[in-house]
């Protein structure tokens, strides 16, 4: 199958730390390097009174999360392209948030539509 | 229903501009404007021999964008939480790179999650 990149759309459920832009930083690293890609721009945004935004730009594609602390939930994406390994995210994922739950679902982006 | 942020999968085919960075930052804050949206963060990446991969961070969540100018394609994300109209930057992507397709998924992040 020819496409462009694995996107990977996390669900994070039952977790915690979600208000900690340090902790958020810190599994955007260990994601990165878990799946052996290189980061090229980190950003984090806190929201008052509660949830953290956050995009890393990567020579790869992207990871970005959206919390919301006061439910223990986490929206993030992990989309890679090229020889990373966007999967191995989900378990570093649970881990950094000691989540009780992780919901992925993978989409082929530009299946088709690249060489 | 009740869902924490509408999460839009936009696959732009067929499209001219997609090396030029100035022209994706312009893209990306038409798209905030047209969808009454609040832009916090603005980065793009320029790849060698091409490429772009930008972020935006908005008070509603992201935008994001990796393109391939050499097949014409790029795979836009546009995540947009309470009274944003994500729907909405679909018709100025279309625009903004004569785009000869434009594809969308969308995604209810957090369904069932969030109050």
């Amino acid at each position: 199958k020819v496409f462009a990149g694995t996107h990977l759309i996390i669900e994070v459920i039952d977790a915690e730390g979600l208000d900690d832009e340090a902790r958020i930083q810190k599994a955007f690293r260990d994601c990165v390097e878990e799946c052996g890609a290189t980061l090229l721009h980190i950003h984090t945004h806190k929201f008052t009174p509660q949830g953290v935004s956050g995009v890393a730009v990567l020579a790869e594609s992207h990871i970005s999360v959206h919390t919301w602390p006061e439910v223990g939930y986490g929206a993030f994406d992990v989309f890679m392209c090229g020889d990373a390994e966007p999967w191995r995210s989900v378990e570093v994922l649970r881990k950094a948030f000691n989540a009780g739950e992780v919901r992925v679902k993978e989409m082929l982006r530009g299946e088709g539509l690249v060489d």
